[in-house]
């Protein structure tokens, strides 16, 4: 069980929608942000995976306090929640840099499947690339919604 | 148990990402339009409760088939998912106009909470609303995904 | 002299940024719909010259009064102000539907270059292309604004 | 006659569109950033001054090479070409923070006018930010398009 992966994520002016407040939206693109950046990180292969295509299959997203804009970046915590024979899901906490463990402004999950667009089908992981996810599998996301 | 209620989303050429298909984020936004549509539609009060506030509270999204843009729109068939005493859950299909029952693009779910800015707190569902909302529920999503 | 091909717009929720109006940058947004959309319907071939690339080469716009969310499309006028042998330009006025010479929000003009990405050089207007944009030029767009 | 104050804007990877470039609409995006900064850093009202409201008048933009998406941030040189009585403009100019006087991505500027929301009016440049914006005056924009 690894430490979770700590991006810093700068919110735009334009994230805010007309309640003044980062657009529950937006926040998927501070996922998606904090993702790009991830996966070139942890991957020697990562551009490439990039290029051939990742898909996203799923994204569950729990919103816990609200945020406004500022100039510091948001810090994005980055794990793997799951690897299978096509992808991975990858779990995230969007907190505040100064105050770890405090200011969760969301928790969220989302499931990739590696894509052949050619071929119009799932990819398989390449085994060095299932070495390198399994190094960063953590806990399961702490959603607090449980499904009806 | 009722029928969903069908808008129509117009896409735009820019929700396309740099793989030329929708993005996943963009498929959000086209829940929000259609949310914001048919919340005017189905409530009296639909304009008051969205200007007093409306938070989401969480997003579920599964994607099914790759969306290209097209001038066409898209139909988002919404329901209610539940309603409880502050806020409710929306259940959304993304299809194709032109093919109903094929075609299904995304399956979404999304929390809401009315929530007063002011006094920083939720506030409750007025009788009315919920009498409304109330003969929009339908089933629930029907979500592959399992929590693992 | 033609008169403009108006093409109808629609706004969405996002569009308003924290000061509760259109960003002024969601504008040129509506600017490219509008021109996807009337391209499109004005070329044969307009289909093939949008995948085949165009590329934006400039853009000037006015903007003249404030506009609010609402269900209903903007009006988009859409005309050619030149057409050279590479490319050309449009015009703009962005207008409430209903009152058609009142409630303009904004005067736009893009300039547009068609580009040949594999050879990396811009390409030249079919002689096709540049007949069907011939019966498009319009007047000048009346910007306020004077270089100084 | 100063510099031009530089300002670090980073790149989002859904800031490219289709065509696999970062879309015109969004060096607007940039642009609305870089200035965001820049004027809260010159500003010692910088945040009164954005929180009371400055409109946008006007944007104009020329797009002198391609930009594709990369972790590195992006420069954005700022400057006021021109201060009056209710505003003042920027010029602006896009480039690669490690090739100064090089790969140059798009030149603007664009109009703001102070704005009171309330009385429906523009309001008066207070003499502190008149003279804070005087000390950032400028070359004008070398834009290549001339009006015809």
């Amino acid at each position: 069980m690894t430490e979770p992966y700590a991006v810093e994520v700068p919110l735009r002016w334009s994230d805010m929608d007309a309640y003044g407040h980062v657009n529950n939206v937006q926040y998927l693109r501070l996922l998606e942000d904090a993702r790009v950046v991830g996966l070139r990180e942890w991957l020697p292969t990562g551009a490439t995976m990039l290029e051939e295509g990742i898909v996203v299959s799923r994204h569950a997203i729990e919103y816990r306090a609200p945020l406004t804009y500022r100039p510091a970046p948001v810090r994005v915590d980055l794990w793997v929640t799951h690897v299978h024979g096509c992808g991975f899901d990858l779990g995230y906490v969007v907190r505040d840099p100064a105050s770890v463990g405090e200011s969760v402004y969301a928790v969220a999950e989302t499931g990739l499947v590696l894509y052949d667009f050619d071929a119009g089908r799932p990819r398989r992981l390449a085994p060095t690339a299932r070495e390198v996810l399994g190094a960063h599998v953590g806990d399961p996301v702490a959603f607090r919604w449980d499904r009806r």
